[in-house]
């Protein structure tokens, strides 16, 4: 019996099998941006590609879905990330039709927000195995989250728990992708860097960022490369960013006092444990009173995302 | 048997009897601020008047103390606002023997932060009853608040959870009275808003305020008296806290995700309902994604201490 872990992402669903906290037969496809349907489809196609090629019977798929979930009910509420316009998607009961009708069995679908399913894959075979409280702060085009409370994921009343990117910086501040102002996630996303690198390109400010990417988005190994050239545009809008979440994360903990963060996503991992360090500094020398915890960087890296998905049956 | 609840404020320590989430025969004594010595012996005086003024066979006392608190070992970390020396005092335990030094008896004694306490007065008796999730703020010379998560109150891995006076507002902005700057409570907190008050009144605005409390501290009634004799710079100045307080209110429940915010305190009970009103609106207005909460009044008003303290043995 296999459990298979898929990370949905904005670019690129990503699947594999998992086994004692370890990925193995990785697949990936793009990921569809038009409607619910055509997202199920890609995930079923996946999933029995894997069952199919490594000869596995699957008993249990985990999900990781950028949007609000209802885990208990297995559906996505909304996930503008995703471009897709249904109102609600009924993901679990789907995928799990659409394996049973492509042949693959009677299947187990469980799914929850993607941050919140990275975080479990830290508390259960990364980072922050042995916490009970731990904030994973998800450093990629936005700013995700995801809190463990008393050794539970916190889902909340709405199902939105956790999402530090889009707590206050700076009130009336900077305009979030989300509609409101101030946010962290202004201050510090890879979006809202690339923004505003292109902005001080355009004013005549030279930059690596813009030779290494051209007119493509800045990936995070664009960003990675850029600052071990030495680009002083670049050290200058990380340190900005590094702050702000450092500054977020000092909130977070004075709010619900975890004693460990866990920083990943595709910037975070990318800029790895020095990086860590500095938002660590940051978080600690600005939290209140005597709350204690460390930052360190995410150990699972790209594979949180399927491995957490997959611990969704621990 | 009978249940005394203490609360330990800044001004006063107050006590009552509490059946059934209902305080009698409240006593009160200014609070020393000099040693836990001072402290323990004048709680410890405190109970024992009511026990031999109404005859009552005390087993159990609750206390909310302000400040850092292990309640699992009933200690008292750290309380700064009480102008206490000591590094920790084992309030809990030096309360029982003092108690059964005066003759009292063989007494159980709990302690928990004092909006800790005062959360679970509005919870089990209050206006959070039902719910899960809640968030108090404690709107008075400071911001204090506390939390419910999933049906218990959030202690944190330090002791020090649901702190939202000192989350941001404006990073690198006013200094707060925790030595850190832009905090939620230095925009509203009431000794913030009297620091104000004075520096335009000294600067040759008039204002009620100050013809009301003299030299004296601005006193929660003072600011709801000016605020109802129109005085235009209460006004204001209570605008912008309510504004502080809301964008607060909308990055805790963005993290934490909460259903119900009860607001209460000295100046929140005092403003009460259209206050209430005034920063759930600031609030909803700047909540990230669908989560949704309601923003109300606290229910036991000055009662809420002593009836959550007693409420920790519910």
């Amino acid at each position: 019996m296999a459990t298979i872990g898929v990370d949905v992402g904005g670019t690129n669903i990503t699947a594999a099998e998992v086994q004692d906290g370890e990925a193995h037969h990785h697949a990936k496809v793009a990921t569809p941006t038009t409607t619910g349907d055509d997202l199920i489809t890609a995930i079923v196609a996946l999933i029995a590609g894997i069952a199919d090629e490594h000869d596995l019977t699957v008993d249990q798929v985990g999900l990781g879905v950028p949007g609000t979930v209802d885990p208990t009910h297995g559906v996505l509420r909304s996930a503008p990330n995703l471009g897709i316009s249904d109102d609600a998607v009924a993901v679990a009961a789907l995928v799990g039709t659409g394996l049973a009708d492509a042949g693959i069995g009677d299947v187990e679908v469980r799914v929850d927000n993607d941050v919140n399913v990275a975080a479990r894959g830290e508390w259960r075979h990364g980072a922050a195995v042995g916490h009970d409280d731990v904030l994973a702060v998800w450093w990629g085009t936005g700013i995700g989250g995801g809190l463990i409370l008393d050794g539970r994921v916190r889902t909340g009343s709405s199902g939105s728990a956790g999402e530090i990117g889009h707590t206050l910086y700076v009130a009336d501040g900077r305009r979030c992708g989300c509609g409101h102002h101030g946010h962290v996630e202004a201050y510090s996303g890879r979006a809202a860097l690339e923004a505003e690198a292109r902005r001080r390109h355009a004013a005549g400010e030279t930059t690596r960022l813009v030779d290494l990417a051209g007119d493509d988005r800045m990936k995070s190994r664009y960003w990675a490369e850029a600052l071990d050239d030495g680009d002083v545009t670049t050290a200058a809008l990380l340190d900005g960013a590094a702050h702000a979440i450092g500054m977020g994360i000092a909130s977070a903990v004075t709010l619900v006092d975890v004693d460990l963060v866990v920083i990943g996503g595709g910037l975070g991992s990318r800029l790895g444990a020095p990086w860590a360090e500095r938002i660590g500094r940051v978080a600690r020398s600005a939290v209140f009173g005597q709350a204690s915890f460390e930052v360190v960087t995410s150990v699972l890296g790209d594979d949180a995302g399927v491995i957490g998905a997959a611990a969704l049956f621990d």
